[in-house]
């Protein structure tokens, strides 16, 4: 992409007030824009970082044998009214509006309803079941106060898996299968390392349920982390009976600050009985399926990203989710350079390299590399009359301080 | 995908009043699941013909220079109150609901006004113009009378690109290279040949408007077809004088019954005065931007393809819009069958062709053909005894009735 057709500029100072990094670095770089207090659109930029996360969630659930659907965000309350979940007493985050015909629907915050209502379309025998569905898209939260920029608010995209199995033993076979692949998401997302899955409180049909917290000061949780055994537990339920019952000792473990980036729950019958999802079994007896939801926030995970790698100057993109694989900057306008930056721009595009092009004319170098720094692409690969004479690109990673001239045809070599 | 695991099935008898054929093949087939009057999920196949449709006319709108973005859908009303369009008096459609703190908020029937006001941060010279914005996404439309299946309803994604010009003769010569695209993205999606460019009521800035019409006896529009000019007019504008302003004759023209696919407007300055939106032209005067937006519902496209091609079994996709590209059906449970059955679905998946693949048993060929037929992917590839023998598949298109033995190793090269 050509950074002088591009829309979005960087912004130096941001007008509104933004409590958040994540907020403040996304806005400033062009990623996103505030429309109301937790409320933002994605732009150019942010979407290209969002289909990356996305991307990634998707390959990981179809490999789950996940099949994707796309539900509605308008409701119908009498469905909701069969799990006592319409009333705001309940549930106190609805937006509801009404039909013209004056009678309530409501905007989606999450889908179990729905989703199993439809499936009583399709499940009655033992033999149409395991089956696991899946679905990326907005959801809707009436919070009481947006925080945390992107990290928390009114309307948001999710990826919500739901299971749907025959007993207890195969959903939690499944379940643990799940964990294993959350794991491998926010590792490839890049933020594998500081992410630990956690014990957290169960409904009325399990103990526990597991969140996948992220370390960060910036979160809202708090977690005690046992990092050899690489798990931890939420502050929620962290007492002498449960640290037992876990096997985990008060010694191993360290209080820190984490961004809930995923959680997975066990939903037992609850769903099930409430909207009367049964199969018939093997030996002809009804029973209802057990169900279990799995969520991951791709613009949560996209915020935490941005949380915790950024420096003084900018964004610091890990690879896999990064808008562009490289920033090529042009420093000079003479004919000569403009020529070779061109010629580079079509060939690494023909490599199938995700390019940001500053082709842009009357900006000192000064301020390019002050733009490349905010928008935080791995990769800033400069040319000038210098460069060129050795036929190389100057090239400088976002996180190091080192600059390396490599000759024009190594550079996918380099960068991937 | 293998049909065994799909958690949809095809259905005899719908329970729900449809008088569309659309709505009726789409939720027989399981394509789409009604959640109330005027709104429906999408289901694996459903989404997958959707992202088909979805990703021609991403591939269109980027070789337009389209920048993509994702808008919110949560609206605050003090944008739209500038335009004028806050009131239900004026738009009569809105969806609207209220904050925790009771201020009032609306969910976007169309987007003019907040994209209007998003690009105040990044336009301010004449430098910064042309753009073109798009994006594809959930609209909500509190319609009195949901009806035509999927065609109309309450909830839908919408592409919408808006052009940003700096005068009246720039924005001309986009707004007529994407009628062109437009005429492009219904022909690829195969109903090109039925659709007309299409003269309509104009606003305040232009006389004209243009839609988009595909001939249906499903449509809701009535249009004066001039074949030979492959042009036509709106009934709404169907008068002596337009008809002479336009060289149309009336002799010429045939009455039709149309589907609206897309439309394109020229908005003149009406938003960007309302709300602001100026640039500094080269002289140094303060001029608005002239606007045009220019809109295709994939879920309408969707619906018109189904009310197009179909016949009394079922639907007949278009090969790039089909979920799948082959359907490859089993219809002996013997091992040996099932062995080579397996095979070839390894095969053509390597070859990257989409197969859906009925695996099931304890179907007999009839059922298994007549679900074929009903979910309508455009070649039928059979295996039995009586084709291995001679090494081939039995290929049957969806519109033919000849069916022919291919070699197993010639079956990519017959259906591409």
């Amino acid at each position: 992409m050509r950074q002088s057709q591009l829309f979005t500029k960087t912004i130096r100072e941001i007008k509104s007030e933004e409590g958040s990094t994540n907020a403040k670095l996304l806005l400033r770089g062009g990623f996103i824009h505030k429309e109301m207090a937790g409320v933002y659109s994605f732009l150019p930029f942010g979407l290209r970082v969002m289909n990356k996360i996305i991307g990634i969630i998707r390959e990981e659930m179809n490999n789950l044998s996940g099949q994707e659907v796309f539900l509605t965000s308008l409701q119908d309350p009498e469905v909701w009214k069969k799990s006592g979940r319409w009333d705001d007493k309940v549930v106190d985050n609805w937006f509801k509006s009404k039909l013209v015909n004056e009678s309530e629907v409501g905007f989606a915050n999450t889908h179990e309803e729905p989703l199993t209502m439809l499936l009583r379309d399709y499940i009655s025998s033992y033999r149409d079941l395991p089956k696991y569905i899946y679905q990326i898209q907005t959801k809707f939260r009436n919070e009481k106060r947006a925080k945390s920029g992107i990290m928390r608010t009114r309307e948001f995209i999710m990826k919500d898996l739901y299971s749907f199995n025959r007993n207890e033993k195969e959903f939690r076979v499944f379940y643990e299968k799940c964990a294993g692949v959350y794991m491998r998401i926010f590792d490839r997302v890049g933020i594998g390392k500081l992410t630990f899955r956690t014990f957290a409180s169960g409904g009325s049909f399990s103990e526990f349920s597991d969140e996948f917290q992220t370390i960060s000061e910036a979160g809202e949780d708090t977690i005690y982390v046992d990092k050899k055994k690489k798990i931890a537990i939420n502050k929620e339920i962290y007492e002498e009976g449960i640290l037992k019952k876990l096997g985990l000792k008060k010694d191993d473990l360290e209080e820190k600050r984490a961004i809930e980036v995923g959680n997975i729950f066990p939903l037992g019958t609850k769903y099930s009985q409430a909207l009367e999802l049964n199969y018939r079994d093997k030996d002809g007896s009804k029973k209802p399926v057990i169900m279990g939801c799995y969520g991951i926030g791709p613009a949560r995970v996209m915020g935490a990203i941005v949380e915790i790698f950024n420096d003084e100057r900018g964004i610091i993109w890990p690879k896999e989710v990064s808008p562009f694989a490289v920033h090529l900057i042009q420093i000079e306008d003479s004919q000569k350079v403009k020529k070779a930056a061109e010629k580079i721009y079509q060939d690494l595009q023909k490599q199938n390299i995700e390019v940001l092009y500053d082709d842009r004319t009357g900006k000192t170098a000064g301020e390019k590399f002050a733009d490349c720094d905010l928008i935080g692409i791995p990769f800033r690969a400069v040319i000038s009359e210098k460069t060129l004479v050795k036929s190389c690109i100057e090239i400088k990673k976002r996180d190091g301080k080192e600059m390396k001239l490599v000759k024009i045809s190594q550079v996918k070599k380099y960068i991937c």
